[in-house]
C-alpha cells in the first residue's frame, strides 16, 4: 500500500505552487489594508500576471507530468493501491486539475476581464441605485457562467456545476428540499416573533463606544477562542475578511464603528472562527488538499459556530458581559446581562443580508438561491431581477426594498460571477449547529467551561474533529464522521425555536 | 531604426517577471513590518520558492527564445539598428541575463543555503561578540565568492567581478585612486577637527522627544521633499529601508527612539531620497531596465544628497528649525538654530559605521574596502580579520574597538556574501555632492527655495536629470551627462572642507 511519502515530487511541486498562491493572497490582503491609493492599477496588473502563472503551474505540462504518474488524467482513476490520505490527496488534486483544464485559456481571460469591468459597474450602479446600469454586465456574466457550465458539465441541474465550485459534491437535489423544509419552519417562527409583544431594547448599542476599547475587547475574545497571535494578526479593512498564507500566518480584518458596539466584536468572532480553521490545518500538508479547507460551507460553519453558537449564547456572556460592562461603564449603565443577551439576539425582518439576524439571514439566502436557479435553470431574463427580487422579499420577509441599492444591487457576488456561492452561507449555519450540538454531547462540561470564559475545549474539539483533516473527506463524509448522520436541518430548527421561543416568550 | 515598440513581446514578458519580483519585495517588506513571529520558517521557504521561479523566468527557455530574436546570447551583440532606449534596454536585459546564466543552479542553491546559515551564525556571534564563532562561515562565504568570480570572469582584478554586481562597470582601478585621494584629504581634515577647541554641544538631542511627534515632523519633511503618499507609505521596522513594487507603490520604513531626536528624522530623509528615485522612475518602462534604478551608488547618491546635502544644511534648517522647535518646545528650549546646526553636523571618530558622521563615514568604508580587496585579491586568511580590522581602525580613526561586536562583526553584509557592496556608500557620497553642486548651478534660486522650505525644485531637477532615465546610460555616462565631467571627488572634498572649516572655525 503506497502512502503520501511516495508522492514526494508531486507534493514538493504543489507546495511551490501554493507559495505562489499565498503571494497572491498576501498581495490581496495588502490591497485591502495598507496599499497606497495610487497603486491600484499596477496592483490589478500584478494580480492578473500572478494568477496566470499559478494557472500555468497548476495545469501546465509540469503538473501533467507529475500527476499522470499516478492518475489517469482523463478519468481521474488512480493507479495502484493507496492509503486513505494519499488516495484523498490524489483524488482532490485531480479534481482541481480537471476543473481548471476544462476551462479554455481564452475563456478565463474573457471571464477575468468581464468580471473586473462588471464589478466596477456594479459599484457605480449601486451608488446610483440604478439596476439598469448594471443589467448589461450582469447579462454578460450570466452568459459566461452558462458557457462555463458547458465546459464543466453536470448531471442533473446546470446549477450543480456552479455549486460544486464552492461546496464540492453538493447538488440542487440536496439543497432544494433542505431549504424548503427550513423555510417551512422559519416562516411561522418569524411570524410568531414579529407578533410577540416582546421587543428587545437595543438603542444602547449605538451610544458612543471608544473604538480602541472595542478592539481591545475583541482581541481579548480572540485570545480566549485560542486565536494564536504568534501565527496571525488582525488589521482594519473596509470589509472584514480572513486570509491565510500558511497555518503559521493567518490574518483577519475587522472594521470598527464608534456607534455600533456589536459590529466590530461579532466580525472579530466570525473571522476568528474562520481563522481557527486555517490555523488548525496540518502544516505538514501545506500545499496539498490534505492541508486545505474543505469547502465554503464547512468554513462558514466554523465562523457561524463561533459567532452565533458561542458569541450570541448565554454561557458566553455570563463570563464576558461583566468584562464588557467594565470596559464601557457609561454606555452599558443599567443594562443587565439578560437585557444585553436579548439585544444581541433581537430578530427583525430587514432589507440588508449582511445586517440580518441569525434567523432571517437564511430567508435572505433563499431569495438569492431561488433567483440564481431561475437565472441558470429557467433562463429568467436579467431585466426581471428587480421585480422578482422585490416580490420574493415581500413574500419571505414582508418587506419591499425602497431602492435597488437596498434590494437587488446590495451584494457584490453576482457582479464577479459568484453564482452558487450564497447557499454555502445557510449550509454553514446548518452544519454549525449540528457540529456544536455534537460537541456538547461529547464534551459534557462544554457549557460550564464556556461560562468560565474557557473556550479552548471547544477549539480543541474542532481542531481534532474538523480542522486537521483538511480535504481528506468530502463534506458529506465529514459530517457523518463527526455527527454520525448526514446534514440535518432539524438541529438548526430546534435551536432557533428554543432560543427565540425563550427570548420572545412563546415557547 | 527600430524602437522599444518592436520589443513588445519581450517587454510584456519582463513586466510579468517583474510583477513576480515585486511580489517577493512585498513579502520581504511584510516580513520586516507586519509578519507574525511564528511565520518565519514558512516565509523563508516561500521566498526561496519564488526566487527559484523568478530565476527560471529570467534565464529559462522562454527568456532565451524572446531575447535571442534580437541579441546574440553568447556575446550580447545586437541584431539590427536600434534607437538609444531600445539599445539600452537590450544591452541591460542581456547583461542581467548573462550574469544570471553564468551561475550554475547548483551553485545558487549552495550559496543560498550557506548565506542563510551564515547570517544566522553572524547574529549569534555578534551577540556573543566572538568572531571565532563566525569565522568558519565567513570562510565558506569568501570561498563561494571566489567560486562565483570564477563563473563571472573579470579583466583586471577578481574584485571587479563583485563590484560589478552593485556598481556596474566600476573597477578597482577606478576606485582605488579615488579613495586614496579622498583619504589623503580627509585624514588631515579630521585631525584639524579633532584638535579644534570647538566642541558642538549635543546632549539636548537625547532628551525625551515624543515618538508620535517625531514621526509627524518626519512626515512633514517627507511631504516637503515631494514624497508622494498617494503612491507610497512609511511604516516602522527594526532597520530602516526602502522598497518599491512599482513607481506607484514605494515604501519606506523608519524606527523611532524617544531619546534620539535625529535617528528617525534622518532615516526618513535618507529613505525618502531613495524613495523619490523609485517614485521618479518611468512607469511606462516598468519591468524593463529603462524603468529600473541604475546602481547602488547612484541610488545612494539620492539618499545622501537629501540626508546630508539638504537635511544637514543651513538653508534647510532655516525653514524647518522653527517648526521643530515649536514641535518640541521643552527639549529645544534655549537651543538656537546655530547650535542645532552644529550639533547635527558634529564630527567625532567612532567605532560604528552606521552611527558615523558625514565625514568619518567614508573612513569606515575604506577600512572595509581594503579588507575586502585583501580577502579577494591577496587571499588574506579570514582568521586575521579582527587584528587587521583593529589596526586599520586605529590607523584611520585613531580608535581600537573594545570588542568584535563593535569591530569586525558590526555589519551584516559579509555574512550574506555582500562583498563589493561597501564602496557604493562612499561613491554615493561623492556622486551626491557632485550632483547637488550641479543643481545649484542650474537652479540659481535653489538655496533660496530651500530656505523657504520649498524642496520641490530640487526634486524636479533630480526627476528630470537622473530618475527618469532608469538604466538608459551607465553611471559613468550619466554623471558626465548631468555634470559635464566624470565622477570627481574634488566636489566632496571642497564641500566638507568648507562646511567643517566653518563649524570648527579653522578655515
Amino acid at each position: 500500500m503506497k502512502t503520501v511519502l511516495d508522492l514526494k515530487p508531486l507534493v514538493a511541486y504543489l507546495r511551490e505552487a501554493q507559495h505562489l498562491s499565498s503571494a497572491i493572497s498576501m498581495i490581496s490582503w495588502d490591497q485591502e489594508t495598507y496599499m497606497p491609493p495610487g497603486a491600484g492599477e499596477a496592483r490589478a496588473e500584478q494580480l492578473s500576471a500572478l494568477e496566470g502563472m499559478t494557472h500555468q503551474m497548476r495545469t501546465g505540462p509540469a503538473m501533467q507530468r507529475l500527476l499522470s504518474k499516478w492518475v489517469d488524467l482523463k478519468s481521474g482513476t488512480l493507479d495502484g493501491e493507496w492509503d486513505v490520505p494519499s488516495r484523498a490527496l490524489l483524488r482532490e488534486v485531480w479534481r482541481d486539475y480537471d476543473k481548471s483544464v476544462k476551462l479554455p485559456n481564452d475563456f478565463i481571460r474573457r471571464y477575468g476581464k468581464a468580471a473586473s469591468i462588471s464589478q466596477q459597474v456594479w459599484v457605480e450602479a449601486r451608488k446610483k441605485s440604478d439596476f439598469s446600469l448594471f443589467a448589461p454586465n450582469l447579462r454578460t456574466m450570466v452568459a459566461l457562467k452558462k458557457e462555463e457550465i458547458g465546459y464543466l458539465g453536470y448531471k442533473a441541474s446546470p446549477y450543480d456545476a456552479l455549486l460544486d465550485a464552492y461546496e464540492p459534491g453538493m447538488t440542487v437535489a440536496q439543497i432544494a428540499p433542505l431549504f424548503a423544509s427550513l423555510k417551512k419552519e422559519l416562516a411561522p417562527l418569524l411570524e410568531k416573533i414579529v407578533q410577540s409583544p416582546v421587543k428587545p431594547k437595543k438603542d444602547f448599542l449605538s451610544l458612543s463606544y471608544l473604538p480602541e476599547r472595542q478592539l481591545a475587547f475583541g482581541q481579548q475574545v480572540l485570545e480566549a477562542m485560542g486565536f494564536n497571535f504568534r501565527d496571525g494578526r488582525q488589521d482594519i479593512s473596509a470589509h472584514p475578511f480572513t486570509t491565510s498564507f500558511h497555518p503559521t500566518d493567518v490574518r483577519i480584518t475587522t472594521r470598527v464603528d464608534e456607534h455600533d458596539l456589536l459590529s466590530s466584536l461579532f466580525s472579530s468572532i466570525h473571522e476568528g472562527g474562520h481563522a481557527l480553521y486555517d490555523q488548525g490545518l496540518n502544516p505538514d500538508h501545506f500545499g496539498t488538499p490534505l492541508g486545505e479547507a474543505l469547502s465554503l460551507g464547512i468554513h462558514e460553519s466554523q465562523s457561524r459556530l463561533w459567532e452565533n453558537g458561542v458569541g450570541r449564547s448565554k454561557p458566553f456572556w455570563k463570563h464576558f458581559y461583566p468584562i464588557l460592562q467594565k470596559t464601557f461603564p457609561e454606555g452599558l449603565k443599567g443594562v443587565d446581562s439578560d437585557l444585553f443577551y436579548a439585544a444581541v439576539n433581537s430578530v427583525q425582518p430587514s432589507l440588508i443580508r449582511v445586517e440580518a439576524d441569525e434567523l432571517t439571514y437564511n430567508l435572505h439566502i433563499m431569495v438569492r438561491f431561488e433567483i440564481e436557479r431561475a437565472l441558470i435553470e429557467e433562463n429568467l431574463p436579467v431585466e426581471a431581477l428587480p421585480t422578482v427580487w422585490n416580490e420574493k422579499m415581500q413574500a419571505s420577509l414582508g418587506l419591499t426594498p425602497d431602492s435597488d441599492a437596498n434590494g437587488v444591487l446590495q451584494d457584490v457576488h453576482w457582479s464577479g460571477g459568484a453564482i452558487g456561492y450564497f447557499p454555502t452561507y445557510t449550509l454553514g449555519n446548518l452544519y454549525a449547529v449540528q457540529f456544536f450540538n455534537q460537541a456538547k454531547k461529547e464534551l459534557p462540561d462544554l457549557i460550564g467551561s464556556i461560562e468560565e470564559g474557557n473556550l479552548l475545549p471547544l477549539k480543541g474539539w474542532l481542531n481534532e474533529k474538523i480542522h486537521r483533516w483538511g480535504r481528506t473527506y468530502s463534506s458529506e463524509e465529514l459530517v457523518r464522521r463527526v455527527t454520525g448522520e448526514a446534514l440535518n436541518p432539524r438541529y438548526f430548527i430546534e435551536y432557533v425555536k428554543e432560543k427565540f421561543g425563550e427570548i420572545y416568550q412563546f415557547s
